[in-house]
């Protein structure tokens, strides 16, 4: 691996011209041309391997080839590709091809709701309906959870700083110890003392939201059996479970959706990201049907038939015809995993912890400031990688879940460079 | 005009599969397939006059040529599609030719945001940045607004029934009467009032959120001076402007920026739907630089680096290069008048009020439901047309801007004709 | 008259151990011993005429000696001084008393609630009832408004001095404009309008609650046509009336209750102040008997019992079997107008305006801080007076209703006199 | 002990006249006429103990001898009864005695403020200063806790039969889990864990309140341990403690304030209750000199200057100048708690536990209702007792401090009588 960091890149018209609220272009200081699969290349011609995958919206890699051609073919032949919440045939296609792959055969249940184009959209429509169907206003959240950056998704988010960005007090929220938050802390059993006590100050709530695995959390995993215990909650005292699956959802943990070895059956899910399957803004909620209570265009929005992402994501539904995708995530999550252990083994001093499943893994540092100098590292060598956790503190391995070993093993010996580099820094 | 209402379409896959949220599928009852300019063709080959525009977001028509032509190369050519809020080359066009083709014409100064797809999300950022520029977290909005369906944008939104819709009550905003709501109020007299009256129970805002022509609302306009009275009020108590030109901006009243007219300078400008060029999710927030207080990463989002609508967008500017497309804006608008004055004219048992300006136009019906049988028998004959106002009494004309005299002069027909069929029904 | 400014009092052992929050003796500063009637005495043996009146808790006078003979004679035999929500003798006879000599005679039908023994008790008690009942939030309130300090009262207060001192953002309330507010606007006819449009942005409030005459808003008087008007509106729309009669019931009007001129019949009333009959903390709420749908305890308190009030009310309400106290208080009460009326002639320069009716009346001066000169100039001469208005610019006069013409010219004497050296310190 | 069963009183007038919110009149449905010390006498001439003590505020006994005979002196001799909140002689008395008797043998530095005549009043004062000092708006409160019913007391109350009253939500507050509240959780450890998460949700706090022994949620009582523990995380993360003493504090667990013992220095407490002394109401906010920040007036009210309160208060602490009362109710407290488990044990299947310290203890019963089995065969047999706890689980006992042995004993046997008539009538 030879380094790069000699090219630079003109980043002026950016710190002219755009908000200082800029973010990741600040982590990876280049302009990008080119991408395709689990690489991008910027204006220079220098190649990346992308360890981040859209924050999770590039499961099928970058410009994947077969969704690319639908969608040059759809835009050729003049399909209508804005529509509002209008009825078109890419939208009926899309529908009946979710059913026939995703849900039936795994005997689920549930209405599609296009509730607007990103995950936080989703959300909200979930937390609206919840409380409409309840009749109630709280909702439980978790330590650490992250749901989006509109004002409802922002107050069942633990992010201190994102919530700080309001400038409103975010109420209507209660949250609650996550999966091993704590070791004197039975977080449920916790959770259970509070609905029961007639004093605990906590009302009952409309809903419980989760993210089986929290990924900007620091990529905190639950357990099956705790899912089961929420959802057993859930069921005992009538609250709804809404799972948001944007993140994880899509095959990320090995399955379509993340709860499926859980076998929980949330009564709403949010799906965006990789939903959309080529990175188009795209969204959906999952509803069990006796709770689709909602009044027509109760909840509205201009960009709800976006129709580029209709065909992207029907064509991406194709990966789950079969369930060699599902094999292949799993065998390469092994290998990740073997990988980030084999490599924290070797570095004890920067006191890591190997986080996650699937693909969606990461490594905790216990010093502050060390994931990031190791994405530093890792950017400047080649390869894209973000941290996660309210404290950047974890570095989060994200492939496009169609990585090859080949792209795999070569970004993994990045990071392993990457992390002796960071060594030599401090 | 022969009437088309004898096919029928097979809707069932979405009343089985889709969310009873949805709403326009409803009122226009049949599946489209493609479409082109100002027009629409459904499966059965029927074909309709465009005046909805995807509720302001098809300025430039369905599937305008020159932009698609650049959409299918930048797909062909594996440029990079998904980019979070990296750098690219897409995106730093963009960022240039706003700046040159908009902004610097105009003699405006403003740094640009990316606030995530939608309009909503560019209101959720405005009200945001806000709040945290003046530490205080009133905003005034005004009676009729729509600004949009999450947490923060429905705050500021007056519609009862959308409100509801969000579950829990709704804060930190105050609602003043708009320009006009009410014979025996001066709006901006009594906002004045209660801004200089310690006594008031109304705190100091943050900031003033305004739609210089209010769509959804139903076609309220405000007029010059109006605006310019909230300026100088903004100015004399240090409150912000923010100018939410979602759907009334991009032309749709004659200049680019609806206010131009009227010579405000907004602090924050929020711009969604046409900006988009081609009907994709995009939105951007415009920022006074010296309000550019953003920490990086503040507010964020998974779609904010969606490069086709980068493309797009840069190309839809193009149309922005002369004074071409303003000067046809304002001859079809006087068309659009004259027309509507018209044949109102001839049914004053409507109760008729012609409402609007420039491409924004609309005729108010004094009976209740009677805007709703207009549409539905546009819809039967071939025009796409939706009401607006809290009580749908207002049947809106939005053609695309790009619309030619034949089919402006052919919808108009439709809508002469469907008015005297919705008569006809009563 | 002789100024009684040499002689000085040691306020040390106040300003030493007491908080900052302390507010009338920074107006008044002198040590109080003695009170009888309208006359207060301080250590030093100075007399004060008082228009003051415990704002408002005084009508029937400092230490009124039937009441005072009942007090002794109750603690002197023992009753039972404390008794929580319990029945005693005392709150019976109270009860009865009440109905006896205030309801029926004048064919009200309502239930006696003890709320607490504060006016911001009563008031917080009928929010809570109001919003239960209408199972709705919104509480209307208007501009200049007082209604209490804790949070619930504290909503609808108008005052943001005092609302700022809450610390978090006040919400369920809407302030709209007062009778008179505004020359450009009619309050009532607006208020309509917000409630009739389905787009105005206002919730359908659970109850709206007035002072018939603003006592801390600076003495503002709505006429009998507006509470009618707001009366009608409450029935149409099914809205609660809540009159607030902590201050300006009582007598201190002309009648018992301050709307009786008005005929109109609200849902719920708040007394506190003078009802105690001796200056005792005491409050009741008087609801319609169809809504007294309170749970047993949902609202309760420590010091519901205080039998010492019981006792002293049930003697206050003497003074209201027969007509003698309105019509003295009328008499009195045009005394004053007329030499309100005839002191401000002569200071025109002073641009003041007299308001208010009953022993309920001020001046408004037009010059910042003349009417705080006027009350400290007053405080020098022998009498207690205060300010009132969101900005302090009315002098308000309130004496004891039992106070005799004497009392009352001479108050009036150093009233003028202090007017005029409130100029000479210009 | 006779039953008084067969005696009956006429409750009408209060069924018919009062608010359906009155409360312990239905669980003591008699008409009180006379009391003296730890007795009670109905109008039949019914005698009973009083175990209750007006829920705190009669600790020194109904009408006090010494205390009544100053309230009569200074109602004969005309003293001021009712001041607002201008300097008295009373006043100042009791300013100068409070800080002489209690803080300065304490070694207490602390300012006074008179908040108004409740406990309620002294709560939202704190919560209002506390705010403000910080610049933070969530507070910290605890599971079962109980501060009062006006808006901003009940957010941080626990009882969801009392949040449900206010008919909106409540806000700004975090409800954490108490000492001992759970087996599987440490409290603090979790409390601390959410500090220093910056992903947990919760905001930093103002303040956190608590009272050191839960009366109404149930005799729960806190460890000197945990208050220690509490007191230095607040110290840790600059944030106010604030200790609601009024219905524990004068003495109810032995010393003058509650957490004496505990050694621990709030930088607010708040008394009301039995520091009035005689049962009138009164409460104060004692504050840390350096935060008074109070701007004069900025909370203020009608009844802070109720004068026969300061002077009952100030004679009441005569009680405090030596320490026999203190070992009085140390003594007699043990006395208690030997009787009660004395009689529990022989009760095993009512499944006791005997919880309190001081003259605050209680009896909790495992089966449902039982508690107000034997609180009504009590009050049959002579005694009056109420329960308290979220689901009316705990029988308390909180007699006057000033009981006498005798007293003492008399009403523990009808309390062991009362626990087998309960039983008896399963």
């Amino acid at each position: 691996m030879t380094s790069i960091t000699e090219a630079t890149t003109d980043m002026s018209t950016f710190e002219t011209l755009e908000s200082e609220v800029r973010s990741y272009c600040r982590s990876f200081p280049t302009i990008f041309d080119k991408a395709r699969g689990y690489k991008l290349w910027d204006v220079e011609g220098r190649e990346f391997i992308d360890f981040f995958a859209g924050a999770g919206a590039l499961n099928y890699g970058h410009n994947n080839p077969q969704i690319k051609s639908k969608l040059i073919d759809y835009l050729t032949n003049d399909h209508v590709v804005h529509s509002l919440d209008m009825a078109t045939v890419a939208k009926e296609k899309f529908l009946q091809r979710f059913q026939q792959v995703i849900l039936e055969p795994r005997k689920m249940n549930y209405k599609v709701m296009f509730p607007g184009p990103t995950g936080a959209n989703s959300v909200e429509s979930a937390l609206k309906l919840a409380r409409k169907v309840t009749g109630r206003q709280t909702v439980i959240s978790f330590t650490k959870a992250f749901h989006g950056m509109t004002l409802g998704a922002l107050s069942v988010t633990g992010n201190s700083f994102k919530r700080h960005g309001a400038g409103v007090p975010l109420h209507h929220a209660v949250s609650m110890p996550y999966d091993n938050y704590h070791d004197d802390v039975d977080s449920l059993s916790l959770l259970e003392r509070y609905l029961e006590d007639e004093g605990s100050g906590l009302d009952l709530p409309a809903a419980i939201i989760l993210e089986t695995l929290q990924g900007e959390g620091g990529i905190n995993v639950a357990s099956n059996t705790w899912l089961q215990r929420i959802e057993d909650i859930c069921r005992r005292w009538d609250i709804l479970l809404i799972v948001d699956d944007v993140q994880v959802g899509c095959g990320r943990t090995g399955t379509f959706f993340s709860f499926e070895e859980a076998g929980i059956q949330p009564d709403m899910i949010c799906l965006s990201k990789s939903i959309g399957g080529y990175g188009l803004p795209f969204a959906i909620t999952l509803i069990q049907p006796k709770l689709d209570k909602w009044a027509p265009g109760e909840h509205n929005g201009t960009f709800r038939g976006h129709n580029l992402a209709f065909v992207a994501a029907t064509e991406a539904l194709t990966y789950w015809e079969t369930d060699k995708l599902e094999r292949e995530i799993l065998r390469k999550g092994e290998i990740l995993q073997q990988a980030l252990n084999s490599m924290t083994a070797k570095h004890p001093d920067t006191e890591p912890e190997v986080r996650g499943r699937g693909l969606m893994q990461g490594i905790a540092f216990g010093q502050e400031g060390f994931a990031e100098k190791v994405c530093a590292a890792a950017f400047e060598r080649g390869l894209i990688m973000e941290t996660s956790g309210p404290d950047s503190e974890v570095a989060k391995v994200m492939p496009p879940l169609i990585i090859d070993d080949e792209g795999l093993n070569k970004g993994l010996a990045i990071l392993e460079e990457s992390i002796q580099a960071a060594k030599n820094t401090r």
